[in-house]
């Protein structure tokens, strides 16, 4: 029996999604509560690796157990009480056998997080990466880049040396730029939704975005970008902890 | 020379404000960065205690140095090198010989924020209190509460066995309920401005709000609670990380 897991993560305190040597990473994490709960040792496999630090309001896993008593919607009540406060399952369900968190996912959406503050503040640190007051950025000039950037594109420039990726070619759906305020401070989100990304992307491309807002990037550099431009044309990877995997989509 | 600092911290990893035998208070934290300074042992006044697990947006301290070289306004960026990551100062000046952060306040406002989920979700647990979805809040019948609830009245029910306070007479002077919606989930901010609050009485406060808000409570008991009522009529104190001390401010 195939379970699918709707898993949201606070990941500060972890070495990322994926099991390694050195750290503590959610996978085994929730690997270990699951032999607890069926004393099956699975594995559990992500919609994909999310790196340390980097949050989560609605990663997908799932994993195969064998002859279960437990109910798969019951999975979720079952496993929060042996998981740790910063790691919890929103939702479990039964689903097919051929599901598989990683291959069946169509899209996924992340939000990236900044606020805009000289000072490191205390109540946003942890959610969000700080951009200096003094940085102006053009909401227009980000929007454009975003508007190029959206659609199918080889983001070779984007993939980080160590990404390993066979194809680099990606399609973005949509990057929805939302401009707020909370306790005074200037607070904007990066929604990108996309059917796949490499490794350390989004953060680049936000950093990119960032860059175009700046105006220290015009339409004909992101254009040069995409057509097999080198990395040192894109903007900043930008920080892990300003960014949430938000969602991932599956054709039911 | 007295100074005036608008301080930022999460409250988290603290025992509250005040210094105290045993934990670690954000009052001793700043002492101890004010002395690795100045080389001057200082008592830091804030404009109240929080307790443990209140945060701050803008928290107000005062304290005063003999013979100092670094100019008021610099103090806010020679501090913070010294603070940790959860203790920021947002702002530092020089104030009149006879400010005091606590006695010369004269309204202060404190947000209490909370969010609607059957479970516990990772990325509110720090800064929300969670309420079950099953409660059903009607908000014409907060915001009647609110109403009643404002005005200078005895909050003698609300206070705390071990408040302490001389007199239980305080003025609210306005009660702003917003309701938001964050990565799906509906969260609820009450702001209180008041000229002062008792122990507890603003996590209270908005456990009777809530406890309105369920229609478990009528204008009739409200009056009651507020004509000497004893605090069985209140609402439940609700948990302190949900709470933030957002503003304090003074007469110039």
């Amino acid at each position: 029996m195939t379970i699918k897991l709707t898993v949201s993560y606070d990941g500060t305190d972890y070495c990322g999604w994926q099991v390694q040597k050195n750290g503590k990473s959610v996978q085994s994490v929730i690997e270990d509560a699951v032999f607890l709960l069926t004393k099956q040792k699975v594995r559990v496999t992500g919609s994909g690796r999310t790196d340390a630090g980097v949050h989560a309001v609605g990663q997908v896993a799932s994993f195969c157990v064998e002859n279960c008593s437990v109910p798969p919607e019951n999975f979720s009540k079952a496993l929060n009480t042996l998981l740790p406060n910063d790691i919890k399952i929103i939702k479990s369900q039964r689903a097919g056998d051929n599901f598989n968190a990683r291959k069946s996912a169509k899209k996924k959406t992340y939000r990236y997080s900044v606020y805009k503050s000289d000072i490191a503040l205390p109540l946003f640190e942890r959610y969000y990466a700080r951009i200096d007051q003094k940085v102006k950025l053009d909401f227009e000039k980000m929007e454009s880049a975003a508007n190029l950037l959206s659609g199918r594109h080889d983001f070779k420039c984007f993939n980080a040396s160590d990404g390993g990726a066979k194809s680099t070619v990606r399609t973005i759906y949509n990057i929805d730029i939302r401009q707020t305020e909370r306790d005074g401070v200037s607070v904007i989100d990066f929604y990108v939704c996309g059917n796949g990304f490499l490794y350390n992307m989004v953060r680049t491309l936000v950093g990119t975005l960032i860059k175009a807002g700046e105006g220290k990037m015009g339409k004909e550099e992101i254009i040069k970008m995409l057509n097999g431009g080198d990395r040192s044309l894109c903007g900043k990877t930008m920080a892990a902890k300003g960014l949430t995997l938000y969602s991932v989509e599956y054709v039911e």
